[in-house]
């Protein structure tokens, strides 16, 4: 989509309308007469651009942060997996970025298409990366060549999900080291 | 809550309409006024016993489920973990199970109580099952005294609900596998 000057401006003020108003009332009380009138806009314009609160929210925190989940390459696997999951953990485990996100993936669980969105804009990119990242480092011989990198992406991120959007345990640094460190000194099961 | 024997006839048909119901619409379109109908019960008769549609949804699962995810002890740990982590993702994965609690999570992302009643009355048990079992194998010295049991229950766990509320991809056996014997046998990240 194509802006004028004026319009993204416009659609900049009031994707930080979203983030700002859904910070200071929850994602429950958040409606769109009152992210249009916080951001100085007509209701309609809003609605011409967003088909729902939910895909106005996930283009907010997209593109608001669109810039903090950028990968490290210094050549030590182990510390830039562990600066980015802690950064990540860091914007899912504190406002405004994580209450919002919960909100997101929940209303996800009930609009299909807001969950691929979801998908194909954050999570598969995301994904791409991590693996990217660790395809390098294998390529280096870094890690061994049969290692399942698929699944090695799953038991790093499944678990600190499972603690955002179940248990609501903290997210805590300590807690992705320990993931990390089951994931490459094994976890001694037998 | 004790019920007379009329009563708890009428709390198990609410039940039975609102899983039954819901399976058909959805959750999304679920109302009270309709579940009362289908159980032949007027809705006050509903609202005096469930606060709002996702707690009587959590009851609904919880009441009609509750046997379906006792744990095995055959004295094989890990032929214990697949049959019961098997009989788990068959339960998620399908209907009419899956999809509602899909949105019962949804649900909890919005509402902290239904979050917390959830993880007390659903997840917590669940977790401490497994914890026990896990326990009983670590006391007979088939798994290592080093191994974290909380640990290894998140990553049993955390990437099948990943899966389930993230990216939907299939929950299939062969997934629990290849996350029992990363558990079990390591990933060999190096």
């Amino acid at each position: 989509m194509t802006d004028s000057p004026r319009g993204a401006a416009r659609t900049e003020a009031i994707m930080r309308a979203t983030l700002e108003l859904g910070a200071e009332i929850g994602y429950a009380k958040l409606s769109i007469e009152a992210i249009a009138a916080r951001a100085g806009a007509g209701k309609h314009t809003v609605y011409r651009r967003w088909p729902s609160k939910g895909a106005l929210l996930m283009d907010s925190l997209l593109h608001l942060h669109r810039s903090s989940l950028d990968y490290p390459d210094t050549g030590d696997i182990v510390a830039d997996l562990r600066t980015q999951i802690h950064a990540a953990v860091d914007l899912l485990g504190n406002p405004p970025f994580g209450p919002l996100y919960r909100a997101l993936i929940g209303e996800a669980q009930h609009d299909p298409a807001l969950a691929e969105a979801l998908n194909e804009r954050f999570i598969a990119p995301q994904t791409e990366m991590t693996l990217a990242r660790l395809r390098t480092a294998r390529d280096q011989g870094l890690l061994s060549p049969s290692l399942d990198l698929d699944l090695a992406m799953a038991v790093l991120s499944g678990p600190l999900y499972f603690r955002f959007l179940i248990t609501r345990e903290p997210l805590t640094h300590e807690y992705v080291d320990r993931l990390l460190q089951s994931l490459f000194d094994g976890m001694g099961a037998r």
